[in-house]
């Protein structure tokens, strides 16, 4: 992955174009954000999604806001209210535009300059993001490694939940990386792919990008992880994170949580794979101090997909009348997780090592 | 519901209407069965489903062959036995079947005397399923009123997973029986409805179900279930069983097991409502002794749902060339369980409780 063939998103000229991941996994189409609008509607949409894709694409609206405003700080600053707080969760989000806004702030630019330094800041954190895909991998490829040289090469059985592959974060994602790396050295691996209503992240774009990477993979319901682990047919479980708290607290896609609670149930290990920029060190408990977004209830009472004409089709799947509630994340206690694997390395997810790891001056 | 207003099934001369399940809740439809043939292929396309009513439709399904043998006995016991096989999981088919085969076996009688004894055994069993199902209302409404007096009246909020209504056993179900009762009482309750991939029992008959009833209620997506138990928004869980045993571990609807860890971890009270005849005391320990079924993969990987001109369509969820897998039930082992609601009362889930309740000579 890291050539960099797959991308969800690129300049082009004054302008960032992206994959727009509402109409995968049935149609390949591209979207141009121009203005700094266009980037905002493209994150509320969910055109594009994935905590670091979010946060990328945030620190290229700031880019578009210096182009809109001719480089106007102080309006650029006004837009960049409006950027942040385009979606509640990703952390990267705010945390990206207000590293492009500090960079600005800092300078005594102005004009095309001020342009130009937002362009490099938002390149640079995406150059970052690359080299953090990349170590994630390698760490927690190393994890896969031991677990198929403990069971002398025999299929090693991930699951995973939502997508947080190179659609979510570039180059090769979290949770896939150590997947992709681990396919890289030639490991045998198979993929369990939880659907992840009700936006089916997974079966969507995991099982998308998994099929373009020749990785063998099985969809499954939601509900299904639980009886595979009793069964024993899962090594390992690797998720992304939207969030995560100074003391490991994991605020991921809603189902996250299940999903820990049965590879505890049944000693599993759960692996939670991020960048460090995931982590928001304002936090302490998860449960406690974040606030979960509810997106609209449609996204649960119905659902899109092609017909047997290849025809993209939108369909109601519950009874005319009644009423839904759609919750985007939950928490994953700290209890349920057995790692966090980041650029640095594989820390747990406790208070003390996480401060040791990334809060070391 | 035990006025009788609201039945998954009824005799028409000498055939049996069924409601179609598969149909609902996008269009109510009914199917004329006339022959064993006939209901053993809506069993296993669960145009009829849910343990009490495959029991129900099964033990029909031998008055069916009773009629189409001219009462021949072995003729009716060779297609008993594939009666039987219909499904796996339910235990209440299989013991139907044998119920009524057993009567019929024990008679010296023959021909239209042979009929006559089947279609009786049938219709005793449903009525014994009517009577229990209004006494698991009345225990399980009894918890329900509990909770509602230590909360001061407040709204009492009850998850429930698939169907275990009056469309999966006569008059009022299993699960939602308590339900239905608290309702009869003016106790204010509201369900959350787990939408229940991949067949979508909770969103397509619960949700129907309680519409028509008038019940308060919200289709999750099966992942949200354990933030609202985080959030305090679950006051106690009830599910159905398709097979319960010895010591109480419950075979039910795939996810079940997700939502009874979450219970635990959040101290919520998980009752699984059953009749007697869903114990299979054959059996001890749920993971190590039952095979679960498994599904064809295209009810994970295709949909149907109405368009906004109200056509029943089904559309592919998945790209192309991906593989899915389809268990349809899980084990929760009984640890988790607090309670079972049965005919004879709320039983603790251990083998000494359920052996004194229902095995005592």
């Amino acid at each position: 992955m890291a050539n960099g063939i797959y991308k969800p998103f690129w300049l082009d000229g004054e302008s960032l174009v992206i994959i727009d991941q509402t109409k995968l996994p049935f149609s390949y189409e591209t979207k141009k954000l121009v203005t700094p609008e266009d980037a905002i509607a493209a994150i509320k949409n969910m055109n594009v999604r994935g905590a670091g894709v979010i946060g990328n694409v945030g620190a290229f609206a700031v880019y578009l806001a210096a182009i809109a405003t001719d480089g106007n700080l102080q309006k650029i600053k006004n837009i960049s209210q409006q950027i942040r707080i385009a979606r509640p969760t990703a952390v990267n989000l705010t945390w990206a535009v207000d590293r492009v806004m500090k960079v600005l702030e800092n300078t005594d630019d102005s004009g095309q300059d001020i342009i130009n330094i937002a362009k490099q800041e938002a390149i640079k954190i995406c150059d970052e993001d690359v080299e953090n895909s990349e170590k994630i991998g390698k760490f927690g490829g190393d994890r896969i490694q031991e677990i198929s040289n403990a069971k002398s090469g025999q299929p090693v059985n991930i699951l995973t939940h939502c997508n947080a592959g190179w659609l979510a974060i570039v180059d090769s994602g979290s949770a896939l990386a150590p997947i992709y790396e681990a396919q890289a050295r030639g490991i045998d691996i198979h993929v369990w792919v939880d659907e992840t209503r009700p936006r089916n992240q997974g079966a969507f774009l995991t099982a998308w990008e998994l099929q373009q990477a020749n990785i063998k993979h099985t969809i499954i319901a939601d509900n299904t992880g639980g009886l595979l682990m009793q069964y024993g047919m899962v090594d390992l479980c690797i998720v992304g994170a939207d969030r995560v708290t100074r003391q490991g607290d994991v605020i991921n896609k809603i189902g996250t949580y299940l999903k820990a609670l049965a590879a505890a149930d049944n000693k599993i290990p759960f692996y939670v794979a991020l960048p460090s920029s995931t982590f928001d060190f304002d936090l302490i408990d998860g449960i406690k101090e974040v606030e979960i977004e509810t997106r609209n209830a449609d996204e649960v009472l119905y659902i899109q997909g092609v017909t047997s004409d290849q025809i993209l089709t939108k369909i109601r799947i519950a009874p005319d009348g009644s009423q839904a509630i759609n919750y985007g994340f939950d928490i994953t206690p700290n209890r349920l997780v057995t790692g966090l694997i980041t650029e640095k390395g594989i820390c747990a997810a406790n208070l003390e090592a996480i401060a040791q790891t990334f809060l070391k001056i």
